[in-house]
């Protein structure tokens, strides 16, 4: 089934313990569609400026994303961000951060693409996330990240839309947040009475949590002895993991939780290397050896 | 077959967000006991003073616990602890530590017990680690607890007891520090090339891996809720682990991979109450319900 994603197209410039990579592709809706794009195809809704460094079409020559919805907005900019990892690769700090385009009206939503059944709305202002989603016509699911500042800033908005979509993925520490609840099992039961019917947490390299009103699935994360750039690692989750479902076309727990399963693979995928070269460089059947090895690695 | 645990006995004061538990039994060798109980019989070494307000016969009446190694020392007085855990249940302090017995000599392991062929040396110092050891005959399969304090302070002692024991039991911050590694999975490598077989690294509430040189297993912690009192989680979890093992008398990885299973499920029973009471009113039944419960939500 068709697939949309909104989302950030990002020139960032990262710093880790194992390397820098400056001015390179980034953003949430460009780490969401490579990843998704091995389950088939992905409808990319973003913006852009003049001075983007990328052509997205070459970028994804050969895949099967429509960048029909990509808008280069004239007299605008691109989003850039510029972050560090540290020693301990969980952390990081944000260096440089010029919102541009960001700031300004969401970008539309073309006209063929409003039949879309599955939707994953990338993290921004909650406003604009219900703004994307009422240009939308009967989306089978719906699924959106958010954070801290959201949370913290934007309750009202926030509350509006989670009681509009079927799916939060979000990270422990914000689900914590949003919940004020130290307990993640209970935070998790707090934020399925906010609205949406599934959650999934994130956990970063201790795996994640799916949970609906009856069920749970708890996965660790796929075990990284090389992690060179977690930037993306997210974004790349939630790709696979919507990018599976439309491709069965379901949204079942026991289809959820293969999803969480395949997003958990393309995350270890993206944070072997810098930017995209993680993601570029590999197959299908790669994805789906790792889908197997993690499944060896957690059945007893 | 036969189990041996040599550790510590103690009396602790425990306040957590959930309320307070003063003046009541704990220690190593007694939360290891009462879960590897459930499994079979468990033979313990161990020392009090004449102060201690237990009785340990009483305690663990009904249950498969030796306690011909139990050393009443004259003169002496019982291991103290007493600490608190903040609102964020995975941070303690420590308000009051009495070593007492526990700075002296160990205990003798008895004449009886030197056939034991499962051992658990529970953490102490390294150099009584290896006294202990050097009193046993010809076990099958020894593992070992250990600390920040004696990575950072006795490493020698360490590093000889190491090349002597099958598998370390270690938190995942310990074992960041044995290893001088930030990535776990190196860090569980770098302490196979130190001597064990195998390592456990436990990860609190994002559960726990085991590894040896060929094979990795993964396995989430149960999602616990109800956290009121985590004193003992380590402990019972090692009791249960070497218990499964001691009861089908095996430790090839398949076998390790149910023992790890069964390690937290105890560890989850132990947390949801005060000192032993998680683990006394609970059954074999229970535990196997829970291990049944913990493969659902972990398998895709």
């Amino acid at each position: 089934m068709s697939l949309l994603v909104t989302g950030s197209i990002a020139v960032d410039s990262v710093k880790t313990p194992y390397g820098v990579s400056e001015n390179c592709l980034g953003g949430s809706a460009v780490y969401f569609s490579m990843a998704a794009s091995f389950f088939g195809a992905v409808r990319l809704v973003g913006v852009i400026g003049p001075d983007c460094p990328f052509d997205l079409a070459k970028v994804f020559a050969g895949r099967n994303v429509d960048l029909t919805g990509l808008e280069i907005r004239k007299n605008s900019k691109t989003f850039r961000w510029a972050g560090t990892y540290h020693e301990d690769i969980n952390k990081r700090t944000t260096d440089r951060l010029e919102l541009n385009v960001l700031a300004e009206k969401p970008p539309k939503v073309p006209l063929a693409y409003r039949d879309s059944k599955f939707i994953f709305l990338a993290n921004t202002a909650p406003a604009l996330q219900l703004q994307l989603l009422e240009q939308l016509g009967d989306p089978s699911f719906v699924a959106s990240d958010t954070m801290d500042c959201w949370i913290q800033g934007q309750r009202d908005d926030l509350d509006r839309l989670l009681k509009k979509i079927d799916c939060l993925i979000i990270n422990e520490d914000e689900a914590k947040m949003l919940a004020d609840e130290n307990n993640l099992i209970k935070a998790a039961d707090a934020i399925l009475n906010m609205g949406p019917k599934v959650a999934v947490i994130k956990k970063g390299e201790y795996g994640s949590i799916l949970c609906s009103a009856k069920e749970k699935f708890i996965l660790p994360a796929y075990p990284s002895a090389d992690v060179k750039d977690p930037t993306g690692a997210g974004d790349s989750f939630a790709g696979a993991f919507m990018g599976y479902l439309a491709q069965v076309g379901k949204s079942d727990f026991e289809s959820l939780k293969q999803a969480v399963a395949y997003g958990t693979v393309a995350a270890s995928f993206t944070i072997a290397d810098f930017s995209l070269a993680g993601l570029t460089s590999i197959s299908r059947d790669d994805i789906d050896d790792r889908f197997k090895f993690l499944r060896k690695l957690t059945q007893f």
